[in-house]
Parts: C-alpha cells; sequence; structure tokens
C-alpha cells in the first residue's frame, strides 16, 4: 500500500463520515443500527470507495495494511455510525482478520467473503459468566467432546456482542486437546441466543447477549484452524482486535472533542470567550495531550503488528492508555459543556456510557496493568542476565 | 438536638433505608418517583419517625441542627428513594430551608408548611439559558417591573429541577433595587413549564424543565423576604443547599462502593479472592478515603454553617472535592464489579450518569476552584498586610 | 482544657513561629539543629508559653488533649524550626507519649522528665534492614534473651531518627514471650550508633542513623511496661506518632503554600498578575482544597483518638491522604514559583525532599492502603452479616 | 542514515552507557562534571565511535538525523554522564544544531568545529530575572545598541547554564529591528559571568547561572544569522532542544525504573517478592505505560522535525507530557525502593530533584498547555470554516 494512497482512503473516509454518517446519526435510536440504514449507509460507503479498508482485495477491500489502519478507524470511529458503515465495527471486523489468518479456503468462502461483502454478521463467543472465562481465559468453562460426525459444544457465555441477528458465531470451546475454536451456524440446533444485556454501551449492532449452547453438535469442518491452538487463535485476534478498538473509540473521544471546542469559541463567561478562560484552556490541553499520546501509541502498536510481531506488551499499554484517555477527554468535553454536557440534546452526552465500558471489555485495565507489570520484570529479569 | 438524639435518628434513618427505601427502589422507573410511590414512602418515614429530619418542630420536623445532617442526609442519599421519602431531597429542602430564613408568617403558613409535610413539591427558578444566568450570576436576564398591583415578570428560565409538577416556584429576576426572589404560584397566567430536558441524571421528582415567564403578574406579596436582595438570599440558600447535594450524593457513592466490596468477596480471580488481589485493594482503599475525605469536609463546612458563618469557602471546598470523589468512587466500584458494572442489572452503572451532573450542577468544578483560588489570594493578601 | 485556651495557645504559637522560627532559619544549616541553636529556641518558647503543648502538666507541659494538637502542632510546622523549638518533633514527641502511658513512675522520672523538659533527645529503634522489620513489623529480628540480671539484646537497626546524640532509645526487640520494648541508655556497651544515613530529608535533630546492638545488656527495669506488649505498645505509639506527623508536615505544606501565594501576588505574566490566570488559579484552588482536606481528616483522627478509640483506620487514611496531599501541595508551590520554586534562594526547593519520605516513613502508602483496604472489607463483611 | 547504522549506534551507546559511564557516576561529585573526568569520558565515547552522534559528518560527527536521535539520546541520558560523554548534553547541543542552521562558515569555523569536537562550552543567555524574558519571551529586556564598529549590549541574565566555564555564549538581546542573537566571546569586557544559582539540578556543566552584560561591546560579525531574527531563530533552537531534553531525561527515568525493578526481584514483603505484589505491580505498570507514551510521543515529534516542520504543538505536548511522565516514573521507583529510595546510597533518590525543573525550565507546562489549547482551539476554528 502505498503512502499516497493510504491519505487518499484517509481523506475520503473523513469526508464520508462527515457527510453521510454524522447526519445520519439523527435517525439512529440506539440499542442497535437498523439493519436498513445499515444497508444504506454500507452501499454509500461503497460508492464512496471507503468500505471496508481493512479487508484484503482478494476478498473485496481496500487492503490495507494494520499500520495503516490507524487513522481510517479513527476517522470511521468519529461517528457512532462509522464503523458500520465502513464493514470495520467490533465484532465482526476482528472475525474477518481471523478468517483471513486460520480459515480453510472452504471456510473463507463460506463465512468471510459474505461477512467482508456485508451480507451478514457474526459474533465472537468466548467470555462466560463467573466463574468461567473472563478475565481469566484459562477459566474456560464450556466443553467441546468428540461425538459422532463432528464435535458436542456445551456451555453458556455472555457479553457476546452482535450474537443476536449474527449468521455464525466462533465459539470458544475447551476440547480434550486444548481450547479450540468452532464455527457455529445461527441457526444450529441447541445453540441459543438469550436476552440481550442493558449494558450502557449501545452501538454493537445486536448488544451484546447472553448466550447458551446445550448439546450443540457441530460437524468436524466446523473446527477453525487446528483443534488446541484456541488461546493462540485468540492471541490473534485480541491483539489487533483490542487495538482497532481503540482507534474507533479515540474517534469518538475527538469527536466529543471537537465538540466541546466549538462550544467554547461561542461561549462567554465572565466577560472572556470560554476558550480563553484559563481553567478551560487547562482541560482542552489535557485533553489534546491525550489523544496525541494515544494516538502515537496505537501507532507504535500497529507497527509492531504490521513487523509481525505478537506485539502483546504495546497492545496492552495502549489498550490501558487509550480506553483510560478516551474517558477522559470525555469526561472533560462534558465538563466543558457544562449544562449542555449532560443533557442529550447535545450527542456528547452519550458518550460517557457508551465508552465506560472500553476499560472493562477485552480485559480490564487491572488486569491489563498485572500482566504489563509481569512482562516488564520478566524483559528486565532478561536484560539482568544478559 | 442532643448527641443521643441524633445518633437515634441517624440510625433509624438506617434501619429505615435498608427496610424500606432498597425494595423500593425496583419500582422506580426513572426520571420520576412515581407520586403514589412517593406518598406511600413519606408515609413510611412519618411511621419510622424519620421524617423531614431538617425542618423545626414547629414545622412538624425532627429539628435537626445543620451540624448534624450529614450523617442522617447521607444515610437517606444511600437510596435513590430516600431523600423523597423524607422529604429531604433537592429542590424542595433548600426551599424550606430559605423560606423559614426569610418567609414572612403568612408565606410560611401558605408554603412552607404544606412543603414540610410534604403535601406539595416546589421548585427554585434561577438559572437560565446561555447568555443568561449560569456560572455567572450576575447574567440575570430575567426582568421583574412593578405594574400596578404587583410585579411584572419576563424571562426564559432552564434546568429548573422539579418545576414539572411543583406547586410554586421562587423564581429569581431582576427588579430595579437588584435581584429579587418571587414565589410564583404553578398556574399563575404566563408561567409556562416546558419540555423536561432529557438529563442524564433521573431522580429528581419532576426532573429539569425549561420555563418561561411572559408577562407573569404576582402581587406584591408574592416577593420573598426584601426587595433586591435576591443574590444575598439566593447564598443564603445556595451554601448549605450545595452541602446537603454533596451529604446526599456521598450516600449514593457509599451505596456503590459497598455494591463492590459485596461482590469483590465473593469472586474468585487468578485463584484468590478479588478483594485479596492488591490492585483491587488499591481501588478499595482510594475509594475509602475518598469517602472519608468528603465525610470530613462536610462536617468541616456544616459545622462553620451551624457557627452562623456564611463559610462561602469551605462550602465551595466541600462542594468541589465531593462531587469529584463521589464521580471516582462510583466509577471504581464499576470498575471492581467488571463487567457486570456496565450493565444494569445492578443499580450502579446507573449511578455514573445520576452523579456525573453534580461536577457542574450548583457551579462548575471550575468556577468553584476560580472562586476558591481568589479567596485564598485575598485572605492571604489580608495575613500579610496584618 | 477549655476551647479558649486552646485557641490562645494557638494564637501564641503562631505568633512565635513567625517572629522566633521563621527568621531562625537563616541559621539552620541543614541535617542537624545545632544544639545551641535549639536551647535558644526552647527557651524562647518557654518564654513565650509554647513549650510542650502535648505534654501534660505535672510534666511540665501546656497539657494539651490530642483533639487539641492539630492547629498546635500545623503551627509548629510552619517553619523547619518550629517543632523542635516547642520540644513537639519526633520521634522525642511520640516517645514523651508512649512513656506517660506505659512507663513506670521511675521510668518516669528517669527519662520522660528531662524529655520533656527538652534536657535530653531520645529515639525509637523499631526498624530493622530488610528482611527485618520495616513495612512488615512481623519480621522483627533483633531478639532478647534473659541474661543473668536482665536481657541481652542483638540485631540490628536502621533509620533510627535521632539515635546520634539521644540519650537513650526505646529499643524493639523478640523476646520468647514476643516483642518486647527496652529503654537502652547510650552508652551502654554493645549499643552502637553507626553512621548517619544520607537521607533526604534533613529536619530531624540527630539525622537517621544506622544501630547495632551486639551482646547488649541491659536491667530488668529497662523493660518499658510488659514483657511481650511491643507491637501493641507500638500501635499505642504509631497512632498518635502518624498523626502529628501530618500535623507538622501540613504546616510545612501551608508555608510552602503561603510563599507560592505571596510570589503570585507580585508578579505579572502576559499582561495579568499571575494569581489572575486560570491555570494558575487551577493550583493554587487544588493545594487550598488538599489542605482542607489534609486537616478535616487529621481533626477526624483525633478526635476519634481522644475518644479513647484505637483508630487505625482514621490514622492510616490520614496518613496517606496527608502525605500525599502534602507533597502535591509543595509540589504546586514550586511550580507557582517557577524558576525561583527550583532555586535554594527560597526555603521551598528544599520542602520537596523534606517531605518525600513521609509517603514512606511510618508504613509506605502502599502498605496502608492494603491495610485500609482490608479493614474495609471486613467492616463490610460485618455489616453483611448483622 | 540507514536503519542499520542507527541500530548500531544505538547499540553501541547502551553498550558504552553501561560499561563505561555508569562505573564513572561514583567519581561525579555533583553539580559540574570534573573537567578531566569529562575529557576522559568524551575520549572513551570516541574511541567506541559514539561520539557527537546528531552532528554533521562534515563537523565530525556521527551524522544521524533528528528522527534518529530518541533512542540515542535516551541511551545516553540513562546515565548523569552519559550526556557529556557522547557530547550531546545541553546547552551545547542546541547550540551546535543553531549554528549548524544559521551560523556563517566564519561562525562555524570558530564555534562550531571546536563545540563539535569537544574542545569547548558554551551556554545560551536568553532568559532573564523578572519581570523580563522567562515564560513570556516578549519581555525580553537586554538592549543591542549600534555602536561604532559593532554593538553594545546590557542587559541581566538567569538560568545560563554552563555559562561558568564556556568560551563563549550564544546571547539574545532587543536591536532596533527586534530580538537579534549575538556571539559573545567568555573575556569580552562587560560579559561577567555572576554566582552560579543553587539549582537543586546539579549535572548541567557549569551549573546555571546569572551574567550581567554592561557596555559589553561586539562586533558586527558577531551577529548571529540576520539582525532582528532573534525570536525565530529561537524557535528553530528550542524545537528541538525542548524535544532532546525530553529524550535525555527519559533515559534518566527508565534508568530510575530498572533500578526500582532490579530492587522489586529480590526483595520479600509479607510472603511474597515485592513485585508480585498488586499495589507494586500497579506502580510498575503505570511507569512502563508513561515511559511508552513518552517514547511514541517524542518519536512522534522528532518525525515531524524531519520532515522539515516546525512542529511547535508536538513539541510542546511532548515537552509537557514527557516532563511530567519523567517525574512520576522517579517518583514511583523511589516509592517501589521503600526507604531505600529516600536514600542517598542509591542514585535514584537524587534524581527527583535533578528532573524536578525539567517541568519548569524550557517553559513551564502551565504555559505550554495555554499555549497548546489556543493552537487546538485555532485549528479547530480552521476546520469549522473549511
Amino acid at each position: 500500500m502505498t503512502a499516497a494512497t493510504t491519505a487518499d482512503v484517509l481523506e475520503r473516509t473523513r469526508a464520508f463520515v462527515r457527510r453521510v454518517c454524522l447526519p445520519a446519526e439523527a435517525r439512529f435510536g440506539g440499542h442497535d443500527v437498523d439493519p436498513a440504514l445499515r444497508a444504506e449507509l454500507q452501499e454509500a460507503a461503497r460508492a464512496a470507495g471507503v468500505f471496508a479498508p481493512h479487508v484484503g482485495r482478494e476478498h473485496g477491500g481496500l487492503g490495507l495494511g494494520i499500520a495503516d489502519w490507524p487513522g481510517v478507524f479513527e476517522a470511521a470511529g468519529y461517528s457512532l455510525l462509522g464503523p458500520a458503515a465502513l464493514n470495520c465495527a467490533a465484532p465482526d471486523e476482528g472475525n474477518m482478520h481471523l478468517l483471513e489468518l486460520t480459515g480453510t479456503p472452504a471456510q473463507q468462502a463460506r463465512y468471510l467473503a459474505p461477512l467482508a461483502r456485508g451480507e451478514l454478521r457474526s459474533c465472537f463467543a468466548m467470555t462466560e459468566p463467573h466463574p468461567g472465562a473472563g478475565s481469566d481465559p484459562d477459566a474456560l468453562a464450556t466443553t467441546a467432546r468428540r461425538v459422532d460426525g463432528g464435535w458436542r459444544i456445551d456451555g453458556a457465555k455472555r457479553f457476546i456482542s452482535g450474537a443476536d441477528g449474527a449468521a455464525f458465531a466462533i465459539c470458544m470451546a475447551r476440547a480434550p486437546e486444548g481450547a479450540t475454536m468452532f464455527l457455529v451456524d445461527a441457526g444450529t440446533p441447541g445453540f441459543e441466543v438469550g436476552r440481550t444485556m442493558p449494558a450502557t454501551d449501545t452501538i454493537v449492532a445486536g448488544g451484546h447477549s447472553e448466550v447458551v449452547l446445550h448439546d450443540c453438535v457441530v460437524p468436524e469442518e466446523a473446527v477453525l484452524g487446528e483443534v488446541g491452538e484456541g488461546f493462540r487463535y485468540a492471541q490473534v485476534r485480541l491483539g489487533p482486535a483490542r487495538l482497532t478498538h481503540c482507534m474507533r473509540w479515540l474517534g469518538l473521544a475527538r469527536r466529543a472533542h471537537d465538540v466541546a471546542l466549538d462550544r467554547t469559541a461561542e461561549r462567554e463567561l465572565f466577560g472572556a470567550r470560554l476558550d480563553q478562560l484559563g481553567l478551560a484552556q487547562g482541560l482542552i490541553a489535557d485533553s489534546v495531550i491525550d489523544l496525541a499520546a494515544s494516538s502515537a501509541l496505537i501507532q507504535t502498536a500497529a507497527d509492531a503488528l504490521a513487523a509481525g510481531r505478537r506485539a502483546a506488551q504495546e497492545t496492552s499499554i495502549a489498550k490501558v492508555f487509550v480506553s483510560e484517555a478516551v474517558f477522559r477527554v470525555v469526561d472533560r468535553s462534558i465538563q466543558l459543556l457544562g449544562g449542555d454536557g449532560v443533557v442529550h440534546d447535545l450527542p456528547v452526552a452519550r458518550f460517557l456510557t457508551e465508552v465506560r465500558p472500553f476499560r472493562i471489555y477485552d480485559g480490564p485495565s487491572e488486569t491489563h496493568r498485572w500482566a504489563i507489570s509481569r512482562r516488564a520484570s520478566r524483559l528486565r529479569g532478561a536484560e539482568r542476565e544478559a
């Protein structure tokens, strides 16, 4: 991908989001993007040449490498509707990435191709109710046993984003050989999507569902990649997925910041324009710094992934910093907006509850800090020995 | 008030809130307490001997002085329904205080008495749309002109808590002699309660409304206290009102903290109980410290008010610290709850948006910091000269 | 003690510190108060009626109870020389308190009386080199064995404040019955005061020393209180001692803040007085809030101790908050002073390294947070069961 | 510069600093690097092929471009002696950069060449006593008037790093045409280096001096670049100079962090290794994140400068974030070291006062925040209009 092309895609994406997505937000009731609106936006994105920027050209995407995603994904995330329009929203985006890397040609043809075209949605079923897999993936309690003609899966899942309406799930279960991923079609007997959890965030299509697998039998070819490689694949998926979350949410933080800047440029208080009052300037500067540091950390981690490294430390660091910085930026923007900041006449009041869960989803900050510290101690130990 | 009596009231209030209010929360749909539920809870509070703790005995209350309010109000605020049940919720509580201090006997009989008994609700109409009175009260734009038989009031208000359903408003307007407060009955021609603003907080009965006064004529006896004393009275009301907000919200923060502590005592993660993991303990300890410092600052300011001082610096300091500490405590509690913290199955997910506006209402933190700094510089200047 | 008397002592102390101690600071080279200067200041303090405010009248002090100490100790701490002048500096002040509570009449006559009169200094020898007693007192490694005519003590200590020049040490050692405190006279064979540790703080008379006890034999009457009660006594000493540290350091923080306020009142920057620039006002306000919260938490803990409670949670909370707030206040004062803040022409540049260790001494913040969290979980557990 | 070469230089620098500079620190008394030690270290650096990495090959340096400086300068800053050894310490490094960009061939031959070879030191005389040039450069009060044969300069300077012992100064003065830079040789009559200011930081060779220019006459060829271009040149110097400060101090922060990690790997507390206790892990992780974000922001700004942009916003952001992060990292390292962290037996205790001034020098954080906020508001205004 040449730099010129990437700059092109970025410019087109920014224009598209401002021209198409922001105005469409008024039609977005929350808790789910209406399928018709989604289809309309995706059609417009195709026409604007910004659809599926992260998908390989052979699967109909723009073919950008991960080092070129940050700006584009952030531009998409500037609108609550942008990622869905570009078909780069979670969890589909991470699933596409995983299928590209680990799917057989047949699996890619059957699952990846229509997913990349936006014809269907998918979900990723890993998280379980306590005391199953949550912050600690080792606690995986869903089981997969070999049965005649394939595998029988049993277990309970929750926080399964997009399950309601998904055409298929990538489902994590514990086989005798170890954690394994299975492609489970919606409608498979024993695969039941339960209630939508009343979470504070609302922009994932389908929301977050509870899912039960009970005597759910899938054929042998439903195994994604290799049996027993589930945790390794989860890492393959989670590193980039964690980072694309950062990119998209950073876009929303920038949006909140811009809304606040616009207001401070027109408000007068105590005889001065609000953006000329020192205490407001302090909030603005702190947000500028948070946005810049987030951006720099994301790019650093994306470059490491692009170089073929696992980059667990870099993506963990980015995840913690960006999820917390995004929350601070939204919070400061609300503060700069004053009373208007906590009233739903402006979009920003809503952003606080949209971004809050990101400090918990994909590993709470505390779990990442624990892992970051351990890696740092280990690395330093190796240096001491060298 | 003897210490024994206060300890009694406190104990009874805690028991009442746990026994009556917490279970009733399931019947609270949000954005308004159903009048029937409110009446039922108030009846129960009367029976439990905890109704109107802050109101003088001559007006049917328990007669606690402000130095004895902190514990009791905090205990009430532990439930979203507690302040309404005890009839010590905003804005009525502040209005009662103001009417006790400045109302004529006739005004007290007509407005204070039924308000203290919980028979009606009231509102306080000061805040205006930009560029009117907001963070800067001097910008007051609503006017009051003498007309035959009284005053004509014209202007627009917003964020008028409880206006929808209030029997009367205490309305701030600019008379030729200066800012003045007027008692305006609901139903007075020209006093129009507009739309309820879609704010993120929902527990004030009636919500926050826009109000228009247009050619609204009130009689001479509608003037509360003296003409031209409006700003002084506003200070009389705002100091304690600011502090009682702190007390109530601190109760909600303690509730969030308790819910989190309960969960950390039963969850296992990485082989340890959650409340034994250092990073969780750090969050818990920081919240304990925030709660203790909030409590200590509230008591300090309440003691200063009880001693008859204006205590503007003390109440400003308490307002900034407590509003920010309460937000941090709720935020940490969510973090300790993990995924459950951002799902509305638990009450805490909702608390974040309930408490967020308090950092803006009654003067944003930045306005208070500006005032705190100026007072500190002035005070130190006086010390230098002495 | 009547309130009037306490107010009197407070007023006299403030005047004394400003009149006598601040000017004397120019004669204070650091790392130790010259004994002659110390004697001169103590004589002046006696003449001013402010000497030994915390000591019982029967031992020649002013007899203030601990609830009345906060203001007075803070006023003393406003100068680096104030606590020494009033004879309420660490570690002597804590040792006096301990001797008053646990010493026999003979021990009080021999050790407490001259200590209270300022005729000699003392030290408290508990902390040991790793892996001995430090953050974890249970690791106490110094031993005490019964020998003919008394006890033999062996072990190593460090961070023993005031050991160099002390007339006696209260020394903690592990007897067969448990941790025990011994009164060890300087000069006792086998009690060796080693090098002064090059710590960043310098205002403790004698500095912090390494001490070795090697075959150090003391008579039976050297046991302070009861054998085996050392840890309990340590708590008796540490609660108040921790709190008086807070009081004194809070005084120094207020001093830094005042120096900064004075400078911001005379400096012009970008066409405005520095104390009128919003970003400076933010720093000032944050320090005012930190000082107020520190003061409120100290008073809360002092009241709890005065009521006869152990108040471990209250003193831990105060220790963490105040030690961190004091550091922040000094740091912000430096920032407000700009270049002058980091040059030793002003006293404030030095304060940063004076106050930094307090976040570590007497239990690092992390140890206290751990203890605070555990107590909170335990307390909440008891509430759940009730 | 190929990537391979840069990686080479980086590797050699790391090895050199560990092999040569760290051991030499024991010979560094502080407040000045002994000239003989300095010469010895520079000789060793030349032998190791790491001398003057930032200087063009035509002037005897390694010729790295600014995009390649961050890692190398950080590696140098890992030791207090590294920058001096590599001849990339402030203020010489910034002066070399300025002379390369603006000096005439004759000026380069006379000043730059020996400076690049480490044969002499220099200083940059801009900052003045209040109310002259400090945070606000426009307040420049030193004057330059044309006299027979050149210019006469009059004024007072302070915080002139390295003036004591410098062979020449680049001196900023206000000519009729505007601010102008002059090359003033040490020994020029009327150029007087006054007392060394007792600043808390000590590693700049020569310390920070007061300088007086009184009837100081310099020839016409002493003008650096163009008359009246002083402020523009100051920006040319300050952007990179600000950033190289960040790089070097980041190295020292990493050093503190490594010292703390080493200790936490060997200490046991409460039955666990210190680096396995959650509260310690939180401190470690926060420092890892601070270091990573600092590094990413520095690289972002360096890349912008390398691309030929002025990058005022990027360097301001980096300056604020890094100076504050470095302080936090050093502070956390001290905390992790416990009592050992505040004793000068380890080097870290000293680092706190070494790094503290960087939040003030080169523009206090508040001045940069003010500028960052204004630029952000301006940029957003331009976007709104587009």
